[in-house]
């Protein structure tokens, strides 16, 4: 086993999975005649981050999950986007960052001590820190943006959620 | 590694998670006088799962995840539940089958075939099962319940999501 399989294919196949609910987004806003970015707005509460703001964090959870899974210094994103265009190329500049990782990045890293500012000095193993906080993070803020367009009636799915499986 | 620790203990974590979710629930709705049961036939969107199935299938994953990596057969959980007690006893026979779990189950279980009927036959290893499926699926549906009562203005934060943290 090595982690790589649990976090490089997943995260890049679910950065794919949300480009994809954002054409249904575009598509749904275009055959309804509203503006599209109305949709970065959004916020199931309102005292919750907003649509804009659950996808750079996933980007983020992401870039960061591989980034000190594997002892590395993530690029900075400075979260400055504020249109569809702009969103969709923060998901492409983190799937590339992805795509420079390879398997023997991850292997062995699963007692790396993996940590944030915010934690205060306290780190989890690397596999620890992937079960028990970097996925369900992630999980959270890509369910969050879900269902956020299935509220306002964008025509997506289950599948489109879950995306490919990859059957052996 | 083993896969136990990737799923047993973060799942126990997250149901007594979601028990701590119906207890602030229940506090809202007492506090505005109102029915805490109304929680259980929110939905995100009118053709989406209710609250109360919405749970049912976090369970139902969680169940399946542990079953099908260990080549075991769970018991049947039939979605009876109408009230938030009923869901609090599924929530605790889902922890219970959990627990009933050992590391020795999980111990080289990578490579076991594993599908659901509506896979039509189709298989992924454990580990991709895990990662590509059962991982998304079980936050999609908590993410979901959690977001359901923040919709409502049910007083949550990450924390009550994310729960306690292994730090090492």
């Amino acid at each position: 086993m090595n982690l790589y399989d649990a976090v490089i294919p997943v995260f890049l196949k679910m950065l794919g999975n949300v480009e994809r609910w954002l054409d249904k987004a575009v598509a749904h806003a275009q055959a309804k005649k509203f503006d599209p970015e109305l949709f970065l707005h959004e916020r199931v509460a309102l005292d919750q981050f907003s649509f804009t703001r659950q996808v750079q964090a996933a980007c983020d959870q992401m870039k960061f999950t591989a980034a000190k899974m594997t002892g590395k210094t993530p690029p900075a994103h400075p979260d400055t986007e504020t249109t569809i265009e702009e969103l969709r190329a923060r998901i492409r500049a983190v799937a590339a960052y992805l795509e420079s990782f390879t398997r023997e990045d991850f292997a062995g890293c699963e007692d790396r001590p993996c940590g944030h500012g915010w934690m205060q000095g306290k780190t989890m193993r690397a596999g620890d820190y992937l079960d028990h906080f970097a996925l369900p993070n992630t999980y959270f803020h890509l369910a969050t943006v879900y269902q956020m367009l299935r509220h306002r009636g964008v025509e997506l799915g289950k599948a489109d959620y879950i995306g490919s499986l990859p059957f052996s």
